[in-house]
Formats: C-alpha cells, sequence, structure tokens
C-alpha cells in the first residue's frame, strides 16, 4: 500500500487534461472513477456531492477552473466558471479560499503565459499541501498509538472513530484517520470501531469502506455502542476529526461526538482530536455558546440510503407525518478532549496548547 | 383519550372466544388489528414478534392457551400448547412465567369447571395486574414532571426518552410513557424527544406511533443528537425504561442509555428510569460485571427496514462484507441515575432506596 492508494483526485493517467475523482454518492456499494472532462463537471461533481470534505472540494474547484483554462486559456473564462463554482455550495470555506487562490494569480500573470499551465500548478499546490497536512497529523498522531501498543505489549490496539475524517474527505491520508493508516504501516495491530454515524451514515458508507480498502481491521457498530465497548475495555483511544477548534480547544464535530467524549471521560480512555490548523477559529473561545450549529433537511433522517435487489434505494423509516429535527454537529468542549492532534504536532485542547504549537496566534 | 386507547391485548367486541391484538411489525406504516382464533396463532403472534415487551408477550401466551381451552377443554390439550408456546422466544422470562401460572391453575381446578373461563380470568387478572403496574409507575412519575411545571411556570416541559418502554411494550400506558400520558392528562404541556434507538428503530417506529396516536407532541432525533439538545437547555428530564435492574441500582436498558445517563449528569438534568419492580434482580449488584449483554445479529445493522412505494421494503446501508457487531443492550451504572420510578413509588438507585420501597426484600 502506498500513499497514491488513498488518493481521491488526481490526472488522468495518459490524458493530464481530465481530471479524475471517486463518485463518493455510490460507495460503498459501487466504485466508480468519474471523469471530469470539462470545469462544469467539477460544478456538477462539488453540487451534487460526487466529491465531499472540505480540503477535496477545495481542490475539486481548483482543479474545475484548470479545466476551463484548457478548453478556452482566457482569464475571462476562468473567471466565468469561478462565479459559476462558487455558488455550488455556498457555505463551504474552502471552496472560496481555493478559487480565491486560483484567481490570485490571474492579476499578476504575463499576458502570453500558459494559463492552464499555471493553474494546474497551483491546484497541485493546493493538493500537495494538503496532503502535507495529513501526513503531519499522521506522523504525530502515530505515536500516540505506538505508546499504545508498547503499553499493551503488542497487543491489538483498538481506536474508536465518528463520522468520516478519512482520505474521503482530503486529498490523501485523512486526518483522523491518518495514525491508524501510519500505525499499520508501522506494522501494529490496529482494529478501528466505526461508529455508523447516523443521519447521513458516513461510517458505515465511507470510513468502513475506505478501512477496507487499505486493509485495515474494523468493525461497524451503531452510535449507541461505544459507552458499552468502552466499559468492556475494548477501546484504547479515541481520535475523531473536527469541523471547527475554537482558540480554547472546544471542538465542533459532527453531532454525536460529545456522547463518545464523555464516554471515553467517564472510562478513563484518551480522546483525541485530528485537524488541519487551517480549521482552527483563533476569534472564537466558547464553542457550546459562540458555534453556531447546522440543522439539515428532515429527509436524511427519515429516509435511509442502501442497496435493494442490486440498486440504489432509500426507504422511509418512519411514519410520514413525524416530527423531526436535524442537528447536524455538536460542541465537545476542551475539557473532555485529551489533546489535538495537528500538523505541528500534539497538543492540549486549551489556548496555552495551541499557541505553544502556534506562537504566531499569540496576539488575541 | 381514556386509558382503552392505548390497549395492545383484548378479547374482540361481540366475539370474546377471538383475542385482538396489534401487528406491531407493519408498525407505523400500517395500523393492523390481527385476530387470534387459534392458540397457534398466538404462537405466531409471539414467535414473529407481531407483539413484543415482557408484558405483552406474557399476557398474548396467557390468552393463547385460553384459546386452547375454547379448541377442546383438556387439560391435556392447554399443556400441548404450554409447551410449544414455551419454545416460541426461549429467553422471555415474562412468557414462562405467564405460562406457568396458567399452568398452576389446572392441578388445583374441579373437573367439571369450565376450563376456558377458568383460564380467561387469569389471564385477565395477569392484564389487570399490568395495567396497575403502569398506573402505579404513571401517578408516582407524573408528579416529577408536575414539579418541573411548576418551576417553568407552565412552559413546556421537554423529556427525553430512548428506545420505547411505551404502552406497545405492556398491556396499557407503559412504564416510560406512563407519567407522559398521565402529565398530558392533567394538562401539562409536555414535549418528547424520541430517540431514534438504532439498530432496530423503536423509537421512530414504536414510540413515535404511539405518541402520535395519543396527541402528545413530540420530535424524533437521531440517538447522537440528545447531548447537543442538554447542552442547550431543550431536555428537562430522561426518563427510560428498563429490563433488568440490579439491587444496587444499577440499569441495563436498550444500547445507547449509558450515553445519555452521561450527557444528562454533564447537563445536571435529571435521569430517571421506570419500571416494574418485577424487573429488579434483587441477586445482582454489579450491573456493568454481572449482566450479560446479548449480542444479536448484524443484519439489525445492515439491513434497514421501512417503506418504498408504498410497500416494506429492506435496504443494505453497508457493503455486503463489512464487519459488525450488534450490542442489544448497555449497563447505566446507580450513580448516573437520579432516581427510579415502580409501581409503588420514587426512590434512589441504591439498595437502601430500592428496600425503602420493597422491604420484603431486605434480607440478602
Amino acid at each position: 500500500m502506498t500513499a497514491e492508494d488513498f488518493r481521491t483526485i488526481w490526472r488522468k493517467p495518459g490524458d493530464p487534461s481530465v481530471i479524475q475523482i471517486i463518485d463518493q454518492r455510490l460507495l460503498p456499494h459501487e466504485y466508480h472513477v468519474h471523469d471530469l472532462c470539462r470545469w462544469q463537471d467539477g460544478l456538477v461533481a462539488i453540487r451534487d456531492m460526487y466529491v465531499r470534505g472540505a480540503p477535496l472540494i477545495g481542490a475539486t474547484a481548483a482543479w474545475s477552473l484548470y479545466l476551463a483554462a484548457v478548453e478556452e486559456p482566457s482569464t475571462a473564462r476562468v473567471r466565468e466558471a469561478a462565479d459559476a463554482l462558487l455558488q455550488s455550495r455556498p457555505t463551504a470555506v474552502n471552496l472560496r479560499w481555493a478559487i480565491e487562490r486560483v484567481l490570485g494569480l490571474l492579476d499578476g500573470a504575463d499576458a502570453n503565459a500558459d494559463l492552464a499551465a499555471l493553474i494546474a500548478n497551483e491546484a497541485q499546490a493546493i493538493c500537495d499541501e494538503d496532503i502535507e497536512i495529513s501526513r503531519g497529523i499522521g506522523e504525530h498522531g502515530v505515536r500516540l498509538l505506538e505508546e499504545i501498543a508498547a503499553r499493551k505489549n503488542g497487543a491489538r490496539v483498538n481506536v474508536l472513530t465518528h463520522c468520516n475524517a478519512g482520505s474521503l474527505a482530503t486529498i490523501n491520508w485523512g486526518t483522523a484517520t491518518a495514525p491508524i493508516y501510519f500505525a499499520q504501516q508501522r506494522g501494529i495491530d490496529v482494529h478501528v470501531w466505526v461508529d455508523e454515524t447516523r443521519p447521513r451514515n458516513q461510517g458505515s458508507q465511507l470510513t468502513a469502506w475506505e478501512l477496507a480498502r487499505g486493509g485495515v481491521p474494523h468493525t461497524l457498530i451503531v452510535d449507541n455502542a461505544g459507552g458499552h465497548l468502552m466499559q468492556h475495555g475494548q477501546v484504547d483511544i479515541v481520535i475523531t476529526g473536527t469541523d471547527r477548534t475554537t482558540r480554547c480547544g472546544d471542538v465542533a464535530n459532527k453531532i454525536g461526538t460529545y456522547l463518545k467524549a464523555l464516554a471515553a471521560r467517564d472510562n478513563k480512555i484518551p480522546f483525541y482530536v485530528a485537524l488541519p490548523s487551517t480549521t482552527i477559529d483563533w476569534r472564537s473561545r466558547d464553542g457550546v455558546r459562540e458555534i453556531p450549529i447546522e440543522e439539515r433537511d428532515a429527509s436524511e433522517i427519515r429516509d435511509v440510503y442502501g442497496v435493494l435487489d442490486g440498486r440504489p434505494a432509500h426507504v422511509r423509516t418512519t411514519a410520514a407525518d413525524t416530527p423531526i429535527r436535524n442537528f447536524a454537529f455538536d460542541v465537545t468542549p476542551a475539557r473532555l478532549v485529551t489533546g489535538l492532534i495537528t500538523e505541528r504536532g500534539v497538543c492540549e485542547a486549551s489556548e496555552a496548547g495551541l499557541v505553544g504549537l502556534f506562537p504566531e496566534q499569540g496576539a488575541t
């Protein structure tokens, strides 16, 4: 297994003017590599969630601008594509960031420059930098697993994770999964308890799939089961990802993360959160009070996706008129977080811990 | 609304030699009253889970013996039916208890007695006693909701519950739901957060259905959401049922209950468990160590039941070969339980609390 095995976006071998992605909508039931030939294909892939996860959305947008320049090497065409792409997932922060980074090139570009090549370099750089972040998280996080393995005299290390903070959300390696893949490569006997992650089932549909593909032993459980496993010594460490971390180490992540942190604390099990430093909100302190929690459509709970007779299908699991509320995230207070795993190292979930690793953020 | 509205088993109006039940397999998508005309119909209803919940299983078995006696008023026929019924759900404690209670009648019965009438009386007594237990739980538990309503000056009281400890598991009123139905009848503005309860979705399929039928305002959430709601003041009290309670107040209930108890403790929200005293295991002390946790088939997690184009259907939500483990229950330690609501009153979750209410169990 090499790093490339986990890759989520790449230039087509033999035809570098085509970009390839995995159509994640079909996972785990079908593995389909999808060609992006025109920039509009990229827009559809982002809008219709062929790809998800902030880093991967940003990279897909950058490569879509490359496709626009291949089609017509004019800044007008690239800006037109950028305007449309910005509308595809309006709330995705990385989407805007990646597009603005590419547009920044246009202003200073030589009129005779090869526009497509210029943008391809930038898109590649965006991908490479994200891979380096995952690698950093993996290298720092794997030490935690090595310590546990040593303490257990090489016996199996059981990790519990929630949602998908895996390679499928990034360009490669993932965030919460990076230490796990690194541990496996170093010969540690690692096993992952995969929370199903209702309502969207990212655990059963994405995390279980990518762990299987990477050959990492894993077991799917319902979100309700983690506390029971921890009570019975079946979990050595919890590692999750996060969507946003405050300056003081509070962590917003997929709904249900807080419950696992409580169970870890009650059973004296370390609870770590893996994050690229780009997701730290340095202006925010109190996560429970300050981070707005998105409410999503009731249909995500009501209608469950799967396969029936080999074909994709949704079944309605509730009465048609059952009132439903669907909160997408919750906030785990820093007091429940043993540590944060970043690309620069592992630190305490506190302002002192974070500013220690990121001294350039010391002034408030 | 009267008590009869919640009834789960009854003699057919106009034809008391037929017993009627709700086919709970079809809920919430279809409400179908099913006739038990022969004792074998009762066996199928228990075995194939038309009915579930310990009290209702016991009552169905008792009424099935009545049907056997109607068919042929001989003790041999009744014993033959009893042997078969005992095999229908081998681990259901109430099944054996109800059958043995009816068989006990046969030994002392006058040879000229009307066997069917004798058994009907006993089956009716079993049902009546269970209803009295639910009524007791409701009357003691409703005071907790009245106190909250008074403290909130009549503002809405938000209850969170997990799984179905509702009327559908008993003969009427339920256990965890009894205080809620009583509160509604007394004019308290009560609203229930209903945990979906993966993997079998008893919350979305049974609890939401029976609350809707009873006109109790409710909202379905995923099991992951309770902690977030508690952090934001949206839950005033948690009430769940239990399958088994130890002498010291540890509580075994549907998987995930422990996580909600942790969140309640972290947010200083009262966490109560409603139980018939018949489910107290007076010989057991340490629930986490002593109560064996049933593991069930992986298909319960893998295949999700619902409707598709108006018809019942299952979809497979995972890859076909994903390893799965399915733990049915977990244990909530007494230290996380604010109190136990029994038919005799509310007590502390401790040996002192339980023996105070049940002094006849004082000697160990």
